[in-house]
């Protein structure tokens, strides 16, 4: 299974391309795009141009992406929204399944605490992928632990025969 | 100059294509996207492939869509954003301009007044169109009104001096 992972943002989108197969996980592309500082239209097609070249160049079957929790105004809502519409529609056309999940259990998945610092979770994105995270932005490390932790919600379903990704998360929310 | 008035919503999304040559209007193409029932990332997929089909084959050059103002709750500005991000995106990736108006002024520059009523805009649409606009829906009458708007924004520039569109609303506003 092939998970596309991504951080998006109007500014920086980060993304991460992780295989899972079997116990091992294993790296395949990350990095942000980080559009020019244009206009927001501007901006926001060149996230989609440069998301549906990174899809066609891995063909990721998956999308993992951050459920959004309001806790900021509307205003913010909307213009993270605008680039989550562009990611989610990349994955759209693409034909890709899309799971979403909490912050907390993006945390709960890669380091076993939906509390953990962002520092912790950084450190075992590292250990995980056995890559060393330092030179790259947070953004990446966040959409590689967004891939990381639906790989192993599947895992755990498979040894659970609980279904994964966001009905998983819907029915544990409930 | 080819305008293209888009009334996003992620479930029927309204457009419009208007010429505007000196003191004539004319519709191009109008109506709405409504992609089937499905999951929210194919749903987007469905509105930017097409948005896009439509932008290749009548080549407008401006992006007229109305402001958002945040009225209702954040929940619901993200989820408008979802589908206004994928639209800004197809105007951004054709290399298009964009203009975006309140509400208020899509209906000064339509009716001659901010306050006008939903039908006013309607006839007046229809009027200056020289269309029949009753078999249509509202989201498409709408696309019209915004795509209008800029038109007359501009006739007005031309005549007094002032930049069009969103500079000149922008200026307004302060």
């Amino acid at each position: 299974m092939r998970i596309l992972g991504v951080d998006p943002g109007s500014r920086v989108t980060g993304y991460g391309i992780v295989d899972a197969d079997r116990q091992q996980l294993r790296c395949v592309a990350a990095g942000v795009i980080q559009p020019p500082r244009v206009e927001p239209a501007a901006r926001l097609g060149h996230i989609h141009t440069a998301l549906t070249a990174l899809i066609l160049e891995h063909r990721p079957t998956v999308l993992a992406i951050e459920r959004v929790f309001i806790a900021k105004n509307a205003a913010s809502a909307l213009m993270l929204g605008q680039a989550r519409g562009v990611i989610l529609a990349c994955a759209g056309t693409a034909d890709m399944a899309v799971s979403e999940y909490s912050a907390s259990q993006i945390k709960q998945g890669v380091v076993g605490n939906g509390r953990a610092r962002k520092e912790q979770v950084q450190h075992m994105v590292g250990i995980l992928l056995a890559m060393d995270l330092s030179a790259h932005e947070h953004d990446t490390t966040d959409a590689l632990a967004a891939a990381i932790c639906h790989a192993h919600g599947h895992r755990v379903a498979a040894q659970t025969g609980l279904p994964a990704g966001a009905r998983w998360s819907r029915a544990r929310r409930r």
